[in-house]
């Protein structure tokens, strides 16, 4: 059977995509560990012209919620650098106060990312991710989580080489990754870039463990509803999308 | 065929939800039109024990972003009062911020109702939705946004029979409905209440039009990752769900 | 001897106040307890239109500056819904900060249910008043007051119920209540609604205990001063609406 | 007749008041014009050691809710410098809001000042005054209202002399002093000092008119409920009070 | 040899100044201690028109970052009252933020007087300096500075008298002053006043100690950069002008 | 005659900086052109481990206070990535406010832009640098500098090809670069880094433009005041620095 890009192929319709991918082709993604230095895991990840910084920060001591009670915490904390868009916008500091958009990306991050570990392990220890974009094009978020769950796995190996670290065996539990779906022209494609996102008709974005369970799926219709076969189809690209973005971020753990 | 329910049953599961409903089961819920008398549209919505104050009001006029573009606006904030929840929380215009939560929800919102419009029809004119969570027991979200579809319709009347309102049509395209759904002591359950949302291992709000059509799906894993056959038994209850919801909108329009 | 409203009958002035009330008339009043479910004390008083919502929380506990004084505090809180009145109004906790007329509201509040009490009695517990505002027509603030004390009572009652409340005796001194008073149309007249309100010459915020004690008088000309004779026919109708009120408060504590 | 001050020295209670006074005797007022030289209208008070700099600045236009309309605007701010008091409070601008009972002052001066004007003869020019307490020692929002009131009267006079200024007339209707009352050790007193204010039983501003007229009366009762009779000898007292203060401004404005 | 002043005066350039001043000719100076009465130090400091009142607080305990340290601290904090100025500016508390330039300022002023200090000398006391500027006319910094080490002087000798105080020995290693210089058509003129302010092409703020020493120097230039020739004939009028106030700062220490 | 650093080698003094470099060596400078991709001019300047990457944004119209005024405006906004630094700190959007040394240094680098150029040449256009940190070593606000000017240049040039960009000539009067100089172990060194910023006895910031002219010179004595003589030196060790740097700028732009 052939698959949805040969079929198009076969059509003739070979610039659906303004990028010239395949409807099921991911960009290039690329993971730079150790892209600055102070931080515990400090990772470049790139989905195409989508760079996020993402580093992640160990403290020890936990939220007054959880003192005493042996658990640690990871929390993430998102921004765009005022000119990673095409049209400068303001700078959130400068305004006093974190946009709608920013405060919802970021509650999904650490949300997910507290998902894919056992927080008891971590012992009363605070990693805090910050992933800032230095340059947009769509996607940001899903680069975002992918690459901070490399920059979690290094600041976990600083924690478990410190004595002292109170951990208690492994806390990760799951390897994470993400990457956004949607229907573009009435097709599904895997991974938007800022030329598609802005125009599809539904934009979905789906984090999953490398075997395969969800952790988040977040799918909204911008104009037309969007029915049960288009859900479905979104998350088969999603899961291949996945399988490609695990083994970058297993490679780029092994470097 | 037998129900999950009936299934559970048979097995004598009888006291598997915390309020005795069955997993398919949807709380008493209460639609009530002109609770308040300012608003253009004012809807108390009770799910349950879950009770907001959905207001629909009527500006002329568009943020500056539309100004001149013939299309009109649809915007919605969202509150809790300080004592709606179990334990008194900050009253958020006091702390000076609104929580990440409250925007989330209030994005959420307004989202799902620009979804269900015509925008161009409503011509130049604003619709600000307020929930405001007078008592709550879970599912705030969900109750919200199919209260507020009851307050936006008799918005959107009021707007019909003025004669200067500029209006184009009927800028309602879809009527819209929403329900929670989750993993619950490992089953599938719809709409739950606060004593089930607080243990649910997947919580998963999902807004769906009266033909069927997904709006927005939003599904998170708060302890495993769930499964694609989970996602599916979820989907399929919410399904049901949407289906009563959107009866009893329709009946509280005819009064 | 004829009352005012009686030599206003005989002049033929019938439609003095736009509601066609008598001058010393009072809206009807309606108190109704646990109107939600989970505060200590929750009551949502009507005057006519007015609606607020007061719940009472109780916190073990003090402010910093008490601890270890054995001393209680109240405090107050006072919001509008932004659609309760006639034009939407901003979400103070959109815009980030109360306005000025919400801080004046809820230290008005704070401080005469504080003159009502024995702080010393109430142990090292904080007692939180929140008064929303569901619908507004006139006299919110004085309605507030009237619903927070019976609100207060219940949660006074709980701490008495509580053996580890720290309680040292009942701590409410007074009854309290509280009335609007104003020069309309050149008459004083009890309890204004909006309509006078918005035209009065001459607004006053009475606030008594049931022994005809004052708490607080607040008297603010808005047009022409007023002379020490309109001052006391003003006290003189609130002394008249304040007894009202508190037989309506008894009645509800009783049932 | 003998007054009550003749009645308690007469019972040897000749130390009533911590300063020495007699229960209806005003602290020293100096006011003093131009004390700065950029404002319009530049006043230094002073009751006793209470020191408040009132200026009065002119601007043309007004508030967008008052254009075209004609009609002009007074508002007013109030500041006390940290270290105005004995122990050093926060500066408001370094803590990013104004207080409680700043934004309560600020708006009695405001509506007491324009109570006194007919705006429709201001034309449409915004007076803002400025009252920032230099040294606190009670009564600071009495001794505002009185400096401000010549302040005002002085950039007044300079609208008026300004042929551009748009002015309709003279827009001060009423000459306005006010002057805190209260009950100290069971007696009432006029003007209260720190020393007082910080115990009294009662507490009560007034801002009258020179004519006599009330424009304000705010009594709290801090500990025990106030009578008729003791509200009755706080006014009368006041109205003394006032009368001292009307002449102190004339002087003042004459030089 | 013949001064800048007096080759000026040769060459009939009798009016380069505004003010008629020479150009190395300061202002009158004036310090009033004890301007008002609840602070430990509390100094009126008069450069000409502008005048500052600056007062030093003391507080024991030290912030967070130096608790169990057995050192001091110093701060400050700067504001001008809103029509301290030509035009009336708005009031940062009412605003709810500092601005840049008074940010600056007050980091400005409490980095000097630290400077001056050995603050394990101080033990663990706060001593916070505020600078509010009642009347601007230039150099409010300079002149700030200068009166807060008056200021500073008299809260040390506060805290010497007290017992309890913890202090370590005369925490004051040197006596500060500040002045400004600047580049005024085309010379270099010592304490610039507003008029000269507003057109320098070079100003630069000069902060010494009795001894000759730069504590910091910041020299901006507003339209042309300036040589090194320039930057040292400003060094230059700068030490004549701390050499001023040195000792009319030591006049005032000793009435 | 040798140089200092020749003679500290004669002296055996071979270790005297941390890093090993010579007094008067600066760390190795990078400049990189277009090292984002949206912005007009975006480069990454790298002082040894400090990195900057700072954009330059073009905007059609100017701050009000400018309108119709035919002048053009340059201003700048500074940050640290969360991680930038050894210890994270908090993010100041999050925080809600720009702290005082943010704000410190965005106003030096708009203003010293300012002082390089010719605003009526720029046309009604707004230029917006922003200097966001990746990574700190010390000399954070000297690397934004010389950084921003090429930003600063690139942008100018993409206006200039810009027929309708209204400029009127080209507005760059002086090359522009910035270098920190200090005295560290009680030697003046060139370009301090963090290991020495946070030791040295007192830090300058000097900014001067390619032909020599000083445009800001800030010198702080964090510990004891320093001497005419020490500030000479450094300045002189800034002069060549600030020679080296403009070599490597004008490379830059020759790419």
């Amino acid at each position: 059977m052939s698959t949805l890009s040969e079929q198009l192929q076969n059509l003739g319709l070979k610039k659906l995509r303004p990028s010239g991918r395949e409807p099921d082709q991911m960009r290039e993604v690329r993971i730079t560990r150790n892209f600055t230095k102070h931080a515990e895991g400090s990772v470049l990840v790139e989905f195409g012209d989508t760079k996020v910084l993402c580093t992640a920060s160990v403290d020890r001591g936990v939220p007054r919620f959880l003192r005493g009670s042996g658990s640690g915490w990871v929390t993430a904390e998102y921004g765009m650098l005022p000119r990673s868009t095409n049209t400068r916008s303001d700078r959130e500091a400068a305004r006093g106060k974190q946009g709608g958009r920013t405060v919802e990306i970021q509650r999904l991050i650490g949300r997910s990312l507290r998902a894919a570990m056992d927080l008891k392990k971590l012992g009363e220890n605070t990693i805090t991710i910050d992933c800032d974009v230095l340059q947009a094009d769509g996607g940001t978020r899903t680069a975002s989580i992918t690459g901070a769950f490399v920059a979690l796995q290094d600041a976990i190996n600083v924690l478990k080489k410190d004595k002292n670290g109170a951990m208690k065996g492994d806390p990760i539990k799951h390897q994470l990754a993400a990457v956004s779906v949607g229907i573009y022209e009435g097709h599904p494609v895997l991974d938007l870039d800022y030329a598609e996102d802005s125009k599809a008709h539904t934009d979905m974005n789906v984090i999953m463990t490398a075997s395969g369970g969800f952790v988040e799926v977040q799918g909204t219709a911008e104009g037309e509803p969007y029915t049960q076969d288009e859900l479905n189809a979104m998350l088969s690209l999603a899961s291949k999308g996945i399988g490609e973005l695990v083994k970058i971020q297993s490679a780029a753990l092994q470097e």
